[in-house]
């Protein structure tokens, strides 16, 4: 299920993000170019990844590679990167597990989050010593990917971002998703 | 259940709304104030919506007056306006049914949509003419609520926007909510 969801978000797309700042009631938007790109679970990046944290690479369910080349408002400077990400299943028929990353989202340091899959959704949950993030993130169609997230520091909400995702290069409609292209073509 | 999503919402709300417009790679901020107000449902205003529906008013949950003040970064006019929303159960069980409006979100006419309830989030789903709108709107907590929807055109994804809306006026932490307080006041 979860290999499902890495694999519907493998391809390249363009993301615009924004995020709101709840205590300073501001808002900053940036665009990025996101490439995804789906990790079999013998690659010696996913290897390497399971090692750190110590399990067993046999369990983990895939990887994924994610890269971003983009700017936000407030710097203008561009904000480029890449992590490694490996889902973990508790067990053979969980929907929820550790998810191992190369880097945190909200600090540098390596960090185990945990992921688990509600209806659709794959569901990010990453507790830092300061700092707790929930990120939701679902298919409108397998063109149109939206995720959302809340940031805590010292228990209190700081921040809610919101991205949505328009897959890049398609120019015909496929059968059941007119719409995906028609988002990506018409502007 | 819908009754009390709506008695949730009740209050002064401080509202941050961004559009992604999909086709056109852009996005644009509004900032609002948002009033929400719980009507009982033999309210004249509650009965006259039915009516115009033809809905008995006996069958109607509640009401709500919503009322908005606020602005869009694109046109730096003043967007205000308030509108009823009546939720009409499809049983007395029933997690869904119809949701009467005073005026549309996307245009100006009266138009009944659809909600329904699924695990804590409120979805409303209002079809038009050549437009389609879902919306989904949550708690984080009793004092920050989220809203995210997505409005497709003859068929097409067009534009997806976000609100974090955090509760006004309140000033000391409630027993179990320290971070709504924590938002509304470090800023």
């Amino acid at each position: 299920m979860s290999l499902s969801f890495f694999e519907l978000s493998a391809g390249r797309w363009f993301s615009q993000r924004t995020s709101h700042h709840l205590a300073f009631k501001q808002q900053e938007g940036g665009k990025s170019n996101l490439t995804i790109e789906v990790l079999a679970k013998d690659h010696p990046e996913v290897v390497k990844l399971c090692q750190h944290y110590e399990v067993d690479p046999t369990q983990a369910l895939c990887g994924a590679r994610v890269s971003w080349d983009g700017t936000m408002e407030w710097d203008e400077e561009k904000h480029a990167g890449s992590t490694v990400l490996v889902p973990v299943a508790d067990s053979l028929q969980a929907l929820e597990g550790q998810l191992l990353r190369e880097m945190g989202y909200a600090e540098k340091a390596p960090v185990a989050g945990r992921y688990l899959i509600n209806q659709e959704e794959l569901i990010l949950i990453t507790e830092y010593e300061t700092m707790y993030s929930k990120e939701r993130l679902w298919f409108e169609s397998p063109n149109v990917r939206l995720r959302h997230s809340i940031l805590k520091r010292f228990g209190g909400f700081s921040m809610a971002s919101f991205c949505s995702e328009i897959r890049m290069g398609v120019t015909q409609p496929k059968a059941n998703t007119p719409e995906a292209a028609d988002a990506t073509n018409s502007g």
